[in-house]
């Protein structure tokens, strides 16, 4: 019998509890062995839950859990940055495997957790943390072995995706869409983390360090989120038969390397295009086995859930690589280099059009709109040219949308 | 040490020596053995290589290398049926583990091998032989553990979705886009494998029985390959605004499966739609973690013998799955029950088309050509009840061409 430690109860830690349920008896026959909560760790004791727990399992003392010899696996799913950090180091140092889908926390001490892990000779997995359901990390770590990996792309937020999907396909405004992403239980009730990059910044820290075998930092990564986005937008992007997503892209130059979260314009026969609704994808390059593309529900009880029993059974199995995955190169950050043409929509009142319309003229490519909205396609053009351009011209950020096109 | 028997030093063979030398210092440090090929069976010794070999390593004598102490991995490349199954079967009496690229060979013997294997507590791994260098087979396997998969679907062949490709995006016909194909390497000087579907229904049976954990044997897959299309078939196709693709698939229905390779008609934003020119992709659907897909270089030197290298670290780290991966359930085939729209083509002497036309008209929703060539969408219908009525009309299967249509 191997004891798991759950921290958490929330809807990845209910869907945990559910498919150990379902899947006890394939568990037992295929692996061997019973794989059995035994204490769930929550802030509340006196919750109502959704589901039927044994008694005495539920408590809100985590040395509890920590002293219990029953448990040598904590699975840490509380969501929270600063409680999520305590309890996993505090889990490695008692000797205990850590499993986390806490990206917050995953990509805030990524470094220091792994070594941790790999000085005590203990797992420390996190494959939920990227992707929700999609498999991901376990193969990235394991082609690292066969490959020189230069590039990682993803569309890596359900409920970004969900709102520019529903924004495309069913001409909804921004607020709308983010509504029903809400009523959905795709997004918080504080949407920011999502709509603003940040869960996509920090999933594509975890994939573009592990890619790259060295460090690459959240401040290293070029942001901008989906909250500007309005229909007029959408409706430019369509005429010009192109689509929008949200992408994150870390990729290796000859001498360091770009790390960028964009709304991302391309074509619609292009593959990331394809990725609707609450779908995430990911995308790798490695020198010997190609471009690989994974793609699955980014979110969600199950699907996610599914991803943090995977790392469980394979601690269970001893499955799973050991030592520290993360390498040592120094990598050179190239932002201020990255160059694309871009779409430019800047709203402004009336009488400051003339003037700006006039200034962006030197970097437009083809002009799509300049009534009301001035909408541009841009030169080739280095993003921070454009971002200084704005600002000379004192336009407010609210008032202007971009995004990169990719080919 | 670990030492390899290579069995054939075709293309793929090639790829896997180049790689291992290639990433020598990255094997060894990370996962702390040097692995090394210490034999290699040929058919011709004299024969003049690619590549700078080591002195007496290749031999013709497969005794010598079963008996070399130093060998623990058997890795088959042959691409022979009755050979590599002999090979195969030996390697593992010998008590080595056993790699290989052979889908003939796993098709056709796979219950067999796969509990030779568990009983001598041996690995028998094969992640090459289906979607070259996608990493599909391992993490089918571990979603096992997990989800009960309902279906499994994939563009299998590289050659035949290249050729689809070409005669869709550049007007090819059937013959240059094949000629094409041969002259970059992707189909064989017989092409009668991959353009007939047996090459993808091979990797549909391992999918499909792994997935459903009951046998599905080659038989039991219906089977329509690509070399019957024309140009004018690509027409009507686009003229509806659909693609073609060659699709297997295995889905399970309430009390028994389908199990189908057959072209396939689908709207253009279709995800199968945009897997272009020499991808493949799978998709399998878990009750858990949903809808996964995967897609990559499905063939090729260099990703298939990545594929067949994580086979080997996976056993020389011992993180490969333990036991007998199949199930044991019995399942219905249901394929006569397989009901869909069809596209239709027949082409006939123009005496005879009035009479074929009017036996056509009850099956048919909607008329796209009448002319020279007689084109239609079927309403739903069985297909066998087509093939029926196709065979009352005594029409030859030459002259007809017949393809599903998915939503």
């Amino acid at each position: 019998m191997v004891g798991i430690g759950l921290l958490g109860l929330g809807t990845v830690g209910t869907g945990v509890v559910e498919i150990l349920e379902e899947r006890q008896e394939e568990l037992k026959f295929l692996i061997g062995e019973e794989i059995k909560i035994k204490k769930i760790l929550v802030k509340n004791i006196d919750k109502k839950r959704e589901i039927q727990l044994e008694e005495n399992i539920i408590t809100s003392d985590y040395n509890e859990i920590l002293n219990c010899e029953d448990i040598s696996i904590i699975v840490e799913l509380t969501g929270d940055l600063d409680q999520g950090y305590k309890y996993i180091k505090d889990a490695l140092n008692s000797g205990k495997d850590v499993v986390t889908a806490n990206k917050a926390v995953v990509s805030k001490h990524f470094e220091e957790l792994s070594s941790l892990a790999a000085e005590k000779d203990l797992a420390f997995l996190y494959e939920a943390s990227v992707g929700g359901g999609i498999p991901i990390l376990k193969r990235l770590k394991g082609e690292l072995i066969l490959n020189k990996i230069t590039e990682v792309q993803g569309i890596l937020n359900g409920t970004c995706n969900y709102i520019l999907s529903s924004m495309f396909n069913k001409g909804l405004d921004y607020n709308e869409a983010l509504k029903i992403a809400q009523d959905m239980g795709y997004a918080e009730a504080d949407p920011t983390a999502d709509v603003e990059g940040y869960d996509t910044l920090r999933k594509l820290r975890i994939l573009g360090t592990l890619a790259l075998q060295g460090k690459i930092d959240e401040s290293d990564i070029l942001l901008e989120g989906i909250s500007k986005i309005t229909p007029f937008d959408i409706e430019q992007i369509k005429s010009i038969d192109f689509i929008i997503k949200l992408i994150g892209e870390v990729k290796e130059l000859e001498d360091g390397f770009i790390a960028v979260v964009q709304p991302t314009i391309m074509k619609e026969s292009s593959y990331f295009a394809n990725v609707d609704m609450a779908f995430n994808s990911i995308v790798f390059l490695g020198n010997n086995v190609g471009e690989l593309k994974f793609s699955g529900l980014g979110a969600g009880k199950l699907p996610t859930a599914n991803a943090v029993l995977a790392d469980i059974v394979d601690i269970v199995e001893d499955t799973y690589r050991k030592g520290n995955p993360l390498g040592e190169r120094k990598l050179n950050n190239l932002n201020e280099k990255l160059k694309a043409e871009y779409y430019l929509r800047i709203s402004l009142p009336e009488e400051q059009e003339g003037k700006v319309f006039k200034a962006i003229k030197n970097i437009s490519k083809k002009l799509l709109s300049e009534k009301e909205n001035i909408a541009i396609i841009t030169n080739e053009i280095e993003y921070l040219e454009i971002i200084k351009l704005l600002s000379s011209l004192e336009i407010d950020k609210n008032n202007y949308f971009i995004a990169r096109i990719i080919k």
